[in-house]
């Protein structure tokens, strides 16, 4: 894509800002401060697509990202894996031994947890990594180094103390690109469907669901049960029982029928269901 | 239980805390400083059972618990719904208006998001909301509140500003009691059994290790999806696939033969398959 216009949750320095500028060399970048008002850039039409990361290989999933994409009206239209480099930042000078703080997001510190558990410090959390160089840079704190993306070190004025801190390489996260409006499927590519679905009350409603896809022998590739925030629990007389939404992404396309037809099964015992995107598979990391 | 010997991650006047002396009244309590301590007091004998906070009917799983489940050799022998209460706190005198700061973990924040969202603050994250409190007291800090456990307020010479601060109530957190050996299901309870596994490569793995539940018309109560951390990503030439792993809640008892032939399915498309433990469904609340 040429001069597509993609709004992202970030700012200058951020690890996705890195993904945006890799995956869409050519595009106008559009940061934003919450990823919720980067899918409102779309709706709006101020933005073309926005970014949402939904899971690193390590850490697990990004639930927050699961939870937006359900309150937003937007069309998953391709998915990008990004083999994700961070570094470990400090100011000119100062060594791995000075330090006492690491600053970072919760998720970088986490796929940095056994680097980090090398060193005698200290962790503390900030929104996002470029906070705190940014509190390191303006405070010059000598003691203090931070995770973050290798252009973070420029624009802070922070040295790289260690490329690829991270404990596992490939460290690989992956993205979904939202649309306002679906691709359409090409028959012979190999397409992947996200659905959201909540389950109506009555025995074995889960079981029924997830047959309505085994019964058609379609694979399901990922799985994941949120809270209803809606309505989170189901209250009968002194019971009282968790209510679930489930996220599933299987093997098929919309264009396929046994993916027609098993929606149709699951809409049998769904209180509703959503297709979030129907999209080319992605296996390849950029 | 009477003296049981209850450890748990927490100190005096966390939620946790409160929620062992209401489930176990007589107990003498272990409160360590992290969750896996807990567990490791159980395997060596030094504590009867230990407590895992597992999932909150309105922010979710607590993802660390389910990591932590399956690096420990103990049994699930209870589930517990609790219905958590969070208090507003500050110094006395202090008023709701004068806050800037609100401290606590970030699932207590994120259970109090719309009752936050009414106050022009900005959040801290800590490791326990007690943290906060110690933080406030100590510093005399008089702009910046805390939410926690009514007892922390005593505990910590703070006031009680707003009782009942969560967004929802019931507030619904279900926590897991652990113990070396494991309780014989008796016949005629409803019991859940919580498994995890791994999966073969193959097309289709998924679909069949659910079919082998969904064949016998066993209902699947939660499904959750975590990263394989030992070895996060299946790399095939250039391609490199998310690998994870399953834990699963379904509806029988292992003494039930449907469950054991399930089991025996899945034992045939898993890399791994490990029963966590057979327990009684609790679905009321303390």
């Amino acid at each position: 894509m040429c001069d597509v216009c993609v709004a992202y949750q970030g700012s200058p320095g951020t690890v996705i800002e890195a993904f945006v500028l890799k995956a869409f060399p050519e595009c106008t970048t559009v940061p934003l401060q919450r990823s919720e008002a980067a899918l409102e850039a779309v709706e709006s039409s101020l933005a073309d697509i926005a970014i949402l990361p939904i899971e690193n290989a390590y850490t697990g999933s990004f639930h927050k990202s699961y939870d937006i994409l359900l309150s937003h009206d937007l069309q998953i239209v391709q998915e990008v894996q990004m083999d994700v480099e961070l570094c470990l930042l400090a100011l000119p000078g100062v060594h791995k031994d000075d330090l006492k703080t690491i600053f970072s997001h919760p998720q970088y510190l986490a796929q940095c947890e056994h680097s980090i558990s090398g060193l005698s410090v200290s962790k503390k959390n900030v929104d996002h990594g470029v906070v705190g160089a940014e509190i390191i840079s303006k405070q010059n704190l000598r003691d203090s180094g931070v995770i973050c993306s290798a252009r973070a070190a420029e624009l802070y004025g922070l040295n790289i103390l260690e490329c690829n801190f991270q404990d596992e390489s490939p460290n690989v996260t992956r993205y979904l690109v939202l649309a306002k409006t679906a691709n359409l499927p090409k028959e012979h590519d190999q397409y992947k469907t996200s659905v959201v679905f909540g389950l109506e009350e009555g025995p074995g409603a889960l079981c029924k669901a997830l047959g309505s896809f085994w019964k058609r022998g379609i694979n399901l590739t990922k799985i994941e049960s949120r809270p209803n925030r809606g309505k989170p629990m189901r209250i009968r007389g002194t019971e009282k029982l968790f209510n679930y939404i489930f996220y599933v992404d299987f093997e098929a396309s919309m264009t396929d029928v046994r993916a027609q037809n098993a929606l149709k099964g699951l809409e049998e015992v769904a209180s509703f269901l959503r297709v979030l995107g129907c999209y080319p598979c992605s296996t390849t990391t950029i």
